[in-house]
C-alpha cells in the first residue's frame, strides 16, 4: 500500500477534528514518511494553529476529496510548485507524487512541459530536486522518455486554425515567438507521448492559474477539456489550487472558469 | 531599548545623506544586528550605489516615516516578503518585526493567515525561518495560539452579504472553493483573535498588492478601512510596499486604491 | 575567446540536431564551464527531452538568433532571473553575461535598478551571487560605481510631462510614492551613467514582462525605443524571454508590444 493511501486509509478511521489532535498526530508519524513528520513539528513550533489546518484541512480533507484523484491532485500541486518556483516542499510533494501513482516519464514531462510554460529556469530548480528524488529511489534514465520519441498524431485542422489565429495578430510584432511556438510547441513538446494530451492540458492549466496568468486560462481550459478533463474535475482543480496557490489566484481565474463552463453547456 | 528603536534613534542625530556615508556606517554597525552590517557589506561588494540607497533611502527615510509606525511596516513588510516566497532576508526581517513591537503571536498568525491567501508552501518557508528564529529566541508554543481558541464574534450581516454575493456567482462553478471560502476563512480563520481584524486587513491587503493581485484589492482595502486601517496608514502601504515589493506592483494598485478613497469620502 | 563566444562558434562547426547528441555533448564539456556541464548532468538524470531542448533550443539556436546580441540577451535574462527571485541559474547566468561582455559597473547598476523595480528583496538575491561571482574573478569596489557621481542631464520637459501626470492621477492618494519616484527614481536613479538608458530600458521592459507587469510595458517600451531600442531589438527580447520567463508571459505582452509598435509606426 502506498503511503499516502495508507495515509488516507489511516485518516479515514479517526474523526477528523482538532480535539483528537494527539491520536491524530500519532497516526500521522506512524503513516506517513519522516519528512512529513518533521514539515509538522516545524509548524508545530511556529503555528499550531496551521499545523491543525494542515492536518485537518489540508491532508485530512482537501486531498481526501472525491472529483479528483489523489494522483490528479499531485499533478496540479506539481505544477502550482513549478509555476511558482518553491522549492521548499518540492521533495516531499514530488515523492508523493511518485507515492500516487504519476509515474516518473510523467513527472519527467510534466518537468520539461513547464520549462516552455513557466520559464526555462523553473524547470531547473524542479531538476535539482528531482534529480535527488530519482536517484533515491533508484529511477535511471532508463524509465525516463527519449529525447526524440514517436510522436502522437497532430490534429492538422485545431493546430491550423491556432497558428493561423496567432499569426495574424503577431506574425510581424514577434516572428521568433510565433515560430517557436509552432515548431517547438504544437508540433513537438505537445505531441510527445510520455504525458497524455488531458495530463498535459492539466499542468498547463494548473500553472496559469498558479502563477496569476488570467488571460490564457480560457483557451487551456477548453483544450483541456476538450482533452477529457470533466466539469466536476477542473471544479477540483480550483479546490487543491486554492490551497496551494493562494486563494486570491484562484478568484481571479474563477470569472473566465465560469465563462468556459457556460459557453461549454450550450 | 530595542535594536531597531536605537537604530531609528541613531540615525535621527545625524544628517541623512550621502556625504556622512563613514559616520552612517559606523552607527550602523554600532547600533544594529550583526546581520545588518552583513547584509550592507554583501551590499558595498556589488553596488555601492545601492549600499547608500539601503542606509539613506530605505533605512534612514522610508522607514522612519510618519502616518505608518514602524510596527506596521514590519507587519507589511514581513506580508510581503510572505507572499512573494523571498528567503533570503526573512530572518532579518523577521527579528526586526519583533524588535518593532510584532508579537510573536502575530508572527504566528500572520504566517497562518498567508497560507491561505499566499498559498501553502509560501507559509511553509516562512515557518522554516520562523522556527529559528523563535527558538533563537526563547520564543515556545506557550507564547503562541493554540489551534483552537474562541472566535471573535461573526457580523452576521456583512458575512451574510459576502457569502450570498459569491455563491451567486461561484455557487456551481467551484462548490469546493465557495464551501471553504466560508467555513475555514471568514467563519474561522478571520475570527481568530491572535491578530486584530484591522492587522489581518492589513496583512491582506498588503499581500494583495505585493504580489500584484490587483482583482481583490478593491474588497480587501474596503475591509481594511473598515476595521479601522485610516486613508494615511493605507497611503504609507504603498509607499513601503514600493521599495519591498517594486514601483510596478504599486502602480498597478494605484488606480484601485483610488477608487476606493474616492468612493468612501462620498 | 570568451567563453561563450567559444561554445556558440564550437556549436557552429555542428549540425545541431539529436541525433548528434553525443558530439555536442562533447562539444559542450570542452567548450563551456564546469557548471553548464553540471547542469546538463542534472537536466539529463530528470529530462533527457529538457537535456536537449536546452541544448538544440536555448543554447543552439535562442541565443545564437540575429537581431538581438548576446550582451543583450545577458542583461535580458539577468533582469527576468532577478525580477523573477530566480537563485538556482544565478551564478551561471552572471558569469555569461560577463563572458558576453556585460561590465561589472553595468551589473552593479542592473541590480541597483532593479531594487526599485522588482522590489528590494529580489535586488539582495542577486547581491549574493553577484558577490561570490565578483569575488572569483577579482572584481573590486574600484570596478565599480560609486554610489555618488555625477548625473546624466535630464530631460527636462519630457520629465515635467511625466511628473505633472502622475502627481494629477496620484498626487492626493500616494504623496509619499510620488514624491520618490520623481526624486529617487527619475531624478537620480535613471540619469546614473554607469547604465545606458537605452540598456535601463532594456532591463526595465524585460523585468516588467519577465514578471507579468503588463500596466506598465506600454511606458516603458515607448521610452526604451526612444532611448534607442529598435522594433527589431524589442521583437527578439519577446523571443528571448519566452524561453526566460515562460510563454505565457509573453503572450500576455504581446498585445500592448503590438499596440506601441503599430502606433509609433504611424
Amino acid at each position: 500500500m502506498k503511503a499516502t493511501m495508507k495515509l488516507l486509509f489511516a485518516l479515514s478511521l479517526i474523526p477528523v477534528s482538532a480535539s483528537c489532535q494527539t491520536e491524530n498526530n500519532t497516526v500521522m508519524q506512524q503513516a506517513n514518511t519522516n519528512q512529513n513528520t518533521s514539515m509538522l513539528d516545524d509548524i508545530h513550533a511556529v503555528s499550531p494553529a496551521l499545523e491543525g489546518y494542515t492536518k485537518d484541512r489540508l491532508f485530512g480533507d482537501l486531498w481526501r476529496r472525491p472529483d479528483l484523484s489523489p494522483r490528479d491532485r499531485s499533478i496540479v500541486t506539481l505544477a502550482a510548485l513549478i509555476a511558482r518556483n518553491q522549492t521548499v516542499q518540492m521533495t516531499y510533494y514530488l515523492n508523493l507524487a511518485l507515492d500516487n501513482g504519476v509515474k516518473p516519464s510523467e513527472i519527467s514531462e510534466i518537468i520539461t512541459h513547464l520549462a516552455f510554460y513557466s520559464g526555462w529556469e523553473n524547470a531547473m530548480s524542479a531538476v535539482v530536486s528531482a534529480k535527488a528524488v530519482f536517484r533515491k529511489r533508484g529511477i535511471g534514465p532508463d524509465q525516463l522518455p527519449a529525447a526524440q520519441v514517436d510522436l502522437l498524431p497532430l490534429n492538422e485542422d485545431s493546430e491550423k486554425q491556432r497558428a493561423t489565429s496567432v499569426e495574424q495578430n503577431f506574425g510581424t510584432v514577434a516572428p521568433g515567438v510565433v515560430q517557436y511556438t509552432t515548431d517547438v510547441l504544437f508540433r513537438d513538446l505537445w505531441l510527445r507521448p510520455g504525458l497524455a494530451p488531458r495530463d498535459r492540458s492539466l499542468v498547463t492549466v494548473s500553472a496559469l492559474i498558479a502563477s496569476g496568468q488570467v488571460a490564457q486560462v480560457g483557451y487551456h481550459l477548453n483544450r483541456a477539456m476538450d482533452n477529457g478533463l470533466t466539469q466536476k474535475q477542473a471544479s477540483e482543480v480550483l479546490t487543491q489550487l486554492a490551497f496551494h496557490a493562494g486563494w486570491p489566484n484562484v478568484f481571479s481565474a474563477l470569472p473566465v472558469v465560469k465563462e468556459v463552463f457556460e459557453k461549454r453547456a450550450k
